[in-house]
């Protein structure tokens, strides 16, 4: 039997109660794998790597490694978020690596999409790679690989997400218990297993970071428009309600000026553009429909509060013509 | 009495019987002015210079010569009308100079806002002295002047937008018969001349047209992009019964590229942005809060119709912090 294939008799993870068998069965089974191993795990702060950490704490506790490495792509609070569950709330052995000063001066200059995500991506390999030659006697490498993921894969449609690359004298015995679950499942999982909701239902977030959407040529300036104003969107949206029930919200600030106005004088100033999106499986989207009474106190908490910025836009655009990220 | 200052006495024409009353009084003083002289008027096609050609029209007849000079940068169909209500209706006698070419390539690899204000705005008056040094014997020259120029120009807060810096050898005695009329008596003035109500119920247009909103460098095939979906916006508030109701509606199309998808295949187009604001005086302006069956009615016209767009956003931001234009 392929391990890589789901087993059509598996019964979909719908309920608290077969989140927790399915959760025993884990612990028994990781258990049996590693033995008194250790396991290395690249922790983004993301629903699947989050539940594979919290898996493997409740399987084998200190035997774990986690690396959470701040590329200075991440969401506001993502990284202060990563610490506090999995090192001050589960007693983790997490390593959190700056490299945000190394990101940012890597990226530099770079406009072109390609270019930014090849830089991101090998950059965090080495990154990981140096964290791990720094541990010893390690043994496995834990991946929050999911099902999608591995369809994906076998269809050849994009390349794997997880962490690969890494040099051939680093060679790991792979750990991926959530690999045949569906993203749904995995929330019901990290549910069960107590993760905060901020965490089990954050929304999908891509592999760059707000790299992609601090569009062109990154600067730390407006990295900073970007990070604030999607603090900004997420938070209105979650007191609006609209947390977990819109697919995917977040901003964009593209490196464009245009003409303001502020205490009388003229102003140069970038755009901010609102994206809000409803998708079964990200092949097509449609927008939104934000009640204009939230989209202007949006707006004018992001005028307000973020540096920089004159405008802000709604992006109004179905998935195709347009995709879902800018770049 | 200082003729540029509006008497108190003066009653405000909000009635076609005032409106008919002034032309009768306009149409005696521009003949008693004018004798048998000839004058000259640059006809953009606006309300204020389409009342003023009409009213010298019903008073002087043949011995006015309109001079319609096409940039480039006029909205969809304008050309057309002022030739249809000008030369084919009225029976004016209307100089149509295509200056398409002319004025685009003198704007070609500009982006800098000013300067692109600057090239129009010279060239506007070159090549209106041509056509002038063609024509012999004029005398004077007619200007849509209205009050609310003459407030400006008093408080020297910008130049006058009419037609200034013509060389010192061209000097003609000025014709301004609007001159003391706000904006809502000229647009009554014309409505009791029978203009057609897309002439006298036009939006406020900026004096180099859709130049500022084809932002950055000007090419041809965004310029044409601005124009077409301009076009659509413009049906589709039309349709909805917007027109006349929202004070300024439009479309800007910046030089920005973001990636979108249209037949499984990677695109990277331009996005076109919709401008919709309510104001009384321009100093200060709201976005009109336009129905999303409206905004997906736009949207999905503009990226099927529009060539080289894959993106439509809606700008969400009041004046200030932002400008009503882009540039």
């Amino acid at each position: 039997m392929d391990p890589n294939v789901r087993p059509e008799t598996m019964q979909r993870i719908t309920t608290p109660e077969l989140a927790q068998a399915f959760i025993d069965e884990q612990i028994t089974s990781l258990r049996r794998q590693i033995g008194d191993g250790k396991v290395l795990l690249a922790l983004s702060g993301g629903v699947d790597s989050s539940v594979v950490a919290a898996l493997l704490i409740k399987a084998i506790g200190a035997q774990l490694y986690c690396v959470h490495v701040n590329h200075g792509l991440l969401r506001k609070g993502e990284p202060e978020q990563v610490i506090k569950v999995f090192r001050d709330e589960l007693n983790a052995k997490l390593i959190y690596v700056d490299a945000v000063d190394r990101f940012l001066n890597k990226l530099a200059g770079v406009s072109d999409p390609e270019q930014k995500r090849k830089i991101i991506g090998s950059e965090f390999i080495r990154v990981f790679e140096e964290e791990t030659r720094k541990l010893e006697g390690i043994r496995f490498l834990a991946q929050g690989t999911i099902y999608p993921d591995i369809l994906e894969s076998n269809a050849a449609v994009k390349a794997h997400h997880n962490v690969g690359g890494l040099p051939d004298d680093l060679q790991f015995e792979l750990v991926e218990p959530v690999k045949l679950l569906y993203k749904d499942e995995v929330r019901m999982v990290g549910k069960t297993l107590g993760l905060p909701d901020s965490m089990v239902y954050r929304q999908p977030f891509p592999g760059p970071g707000l790299g992609v959407r601090c569009t062109g040529a990154i600067t730390r300036d407006r990295l900073e428009a970007v990070r604030e104003s999607d603090a900004i969107l997420r938070e209105e949206f979650s007191k609006a309600g609209l947390e977990g029930k819109v697919w995917q919200y977040f901003t964009i600030v593209p490196d464009y000026l245009s003409t303001g106005i502020k205490d009388g004088h003229r102003t140069y100033e970038w755009p901010v553009i609102i994206r809000a999106v409803n998708s079964v499986d990200a092949t097509a989207a449609t927008i939104e429909e934000i009640p204009y009474s939230l989209l202007t106190r949006i707006t004018n908490r992001i005028l307000d509060e973020v540096c920089g910025v004159n405008r802000v836009l709604y992006d109004l655009s179905p998935k195709p013509v347009a995709t879902i990220e800018w770049e």
